[in-house]
């Protein structure tokens, strides 16, 4: 089965937001074995969304639409679609309730508008909102389906989970299964000269590499009747994987950094304080955004200036002037301080220059010390980054972690 | 002018990657005038693409498309191009000297395949590339205009601004000079009735809204001569707005809350300082994301345990036993725990309980408290937010930094 993904929205035509929805739905439809060939954006604007609806439905078998299913005259998309497969509108009680119920718990009042929004193709299958006022639908023919689903992605991704997925699911002949390996610390091509024989020779289950900042992402995939004999597939290839490149995998199931460090963490009852110059909080802002962190996470410092990083962790005047507060020694005392301040059994600290300013010519933009602590004493690291502000505070946080991380086993 | 812009990558389809590249060029085009009416997004095969192409060739004065420029065999955006249009590919010496210093710059070896990067169709404009290696392209015939810029962001931004843009406009008869309003603190539907006259009504310049969480921006753009004649246009509006919403604006230039505040502090000469619960090391974070944020941010403290409140806060065991963490007179002390640690000139703090879990009956999930401190006093908030854990950091951050920035005066 081939789809494609229309949305409809002037917002995306003038920048004002991205498409997250059309790669939230392609993602979801790889792993149903749905091959997606199509995406595409149309205005609200009636003749252009008519055309590109008859393409589409000339040469897809499945075609999602997002967005368009609001309360003004510009939401269209229902009116477009039912009129392009001879449907009526009708009114439908139950989705009229739903939406005065919704509406109601707002504490706003109806508008008479939010009505058109329970109008549904005659003879769809309706797909309740559970996050907002717009239903989606689905119509069959002979020839195609059509799912039209709401713009906002809090509204999309729920109806799509709850009610499109065990549709497409139902609809599918082959079940696909995929694990995704999250690996940090070796580049993409010494990986990929590492794992070639897989990647090009394996047919059931495939193997598809991506790269992202600072880390590579393994999809493996297979085609299989059930969960359990596509795991039975996949897992040899994990396992020799594991038997390559060891502990550069930090998730075989699509965890964040961030996730894998709090949940070692917490099989092991430990933990952790950071004391952070130049990421400035980011660090503590990742872990403490893992549901759970409070059981160990202790405490995080932000320590910009100098005196606050004596104040609080305890580093040695004579180190900062001696070495400078951007310093292997610097981290070092950074990593003890907040371990000794917050009694906690793993520290970790980051020191460096994020830019665009503040480098010189012995120490440029980019270069960053990273130190952990714990019971068994102190390690460094020192990093040499390249490219913008940010870049360089993203990968000193996945670094520490990463440290962090290979520290607790 | 009406343009299409045309994303060409498997990747996309796939949902391993965003197509963030058609909401840079859509806003970037809509500032010079020209309409966007669609996106496309297909795939690396020459028969799709091919079609796709003819369509756009026959509906759209402009058509930009991304990726498919590498050096592989899957790249093959410029070979369907060149023989759509009747083009042959030919080497341009340029081209490749320059893609041969560039690999040599990165002292990998040059690969046999990156001498195809240097084939281009004949008599096109050529665009240097000045972040790798694949060099874009521009081709005119009588009735449309093709741009081919590579898929990287980094690269197509740079290529995009530096060549395709001055093209355009130098294309384009009227141009347009647009202001960004972002708006804090009032509701999409409240501000809607206070500038409807001004949204209804106004033709030059055009005011445009657009909802965010938890803030509203306004674009206002003018057709003009020149920005200056733009820029006049404008002004009137702005002021109008100010007259009625005063405040509410944080800033008339589209920028982040967080630069506003480091701004305003840096204007002042003023420190801050934050101690975060809920938040997590969030608003310290933000806050450093700014260039030149440390002459302004003093130090920050993540006290996710009552004993860090205590130990870093000072905040009284009396007050945590009788009120809780999270509650009024806990913000209170953490808000003059930190600015009193610190000697800063003001002070934030957040605590509240972001979720999912670590809600009761009485303090449910999205109950955050926040306090600003400064030489007059402290003022704290009690807010009530909904939706997800990131949501509900997210929501207290912008508005930590809110009531900072209307401190600040």
């Amino acid at each position: 089965m081939n789809a494609e993904i229309l949305a409809v929205g002037t917002e995306l035509l003038l920048g004002q937001i991205v498409n997250t929805n059309a790669q939230y739905l392609s993602e979801q439809l790889a792993s149903l074995g749905i091959n997606v060939f199509y995406h595409e954006v149309v205005g609200d604007n009636k003749v252009r969304l008519t055309k590109t609806l008859h393409t589409a439905l000339d040469r897809s078998d499945i075609i999602i639409t997002t967005g368009g299913l609001g309360p003004t005259n510009d939401d269209l998309t229902k009116e477009v679609i039912a009129q392009a497969m001879g449907k009526k509108l009708v009114l439908d009680q139950t989705s009229l309730d739903r939406i005065t119920q919704y509406i109601k718990k707002l504490n706003i009042p109806m508008a008479k508008t939010n009505e058109k929004q329970a109008y549904l193709p005659e003879g769809c299958i309706i797909l309740p909102n559970d996050n907002g006022t717009a239903p989606g639908c689905i119509i069959e023919n002979d020839k195609n389906v059509v799912i039209m689903l709401p713009g906002p992605p809090r509204e999309m991704k729920l109806m799509f989970s709850s009610y499109v997925k065990p549709y497409l699911e139902r609809k599918s002949s082959t079940k696909l299964v995929s694990r995704v390996l999250r690996i940090f610390g070796i580049g993409e091509s010494e990986l990929a000269q590492r794992y070639m024989d897989l990647l090009e020779n394996s047919v059931n289950p495939t193997v598809a590499p991506y790269a992202k900042e600072g880390e590579v992402t393994l999809r493996i995939t297979a085609g299989c009747k059930d969960e359990q004999e596509g795991l039975a597939l996949i897992q040899p290839v994990i396992d020799k994987l594991k038997s390559e490149i060891g502990d550069f995998i930090y998730s075989c199931d699509d965890e964040l950094m961030e996730e894998v460090v709090v949940k070692k963490l917490a099989e092991k009852n430990m933990k952790l304080s950071c004391a952070e110059s130049c990421t400035g909080g980011m660090i503590a802002s990742l872990i403490t955004n893992v549901s759970g962190a409070s059981k160990v996470f202790e405490q995080g410092i932000v320590t910009y200036s100098n005196s606050a990083k004596m104040q609080y962790l305890n580093v040695n005047a004579k180190t900062l002037e001696k070495y400078g507060a951007v310093s292997e020694q610097t981290a070092r005392e950074m990593a003890l301080g907040i371990k000794n301040a917050s009694q906690s059994d793993i520290a970790v600290s980051v020191t460096g220059i994020a830019g665009p300013t503040g480098g010189t010519a012995e120490k440029k933009v980019g270069l960053v010390y990273i130190a952990v602590a714990d019971s068994d004493g102190v390690s460094v690291r020192e990093f040499n980054f390249t490219g913008s502000r940010d870049r360089v505070r993203r990968l000193s946080c996945l670094n520490a972690l990463d440290m962090v991380r290979r520290r607790i086993k």
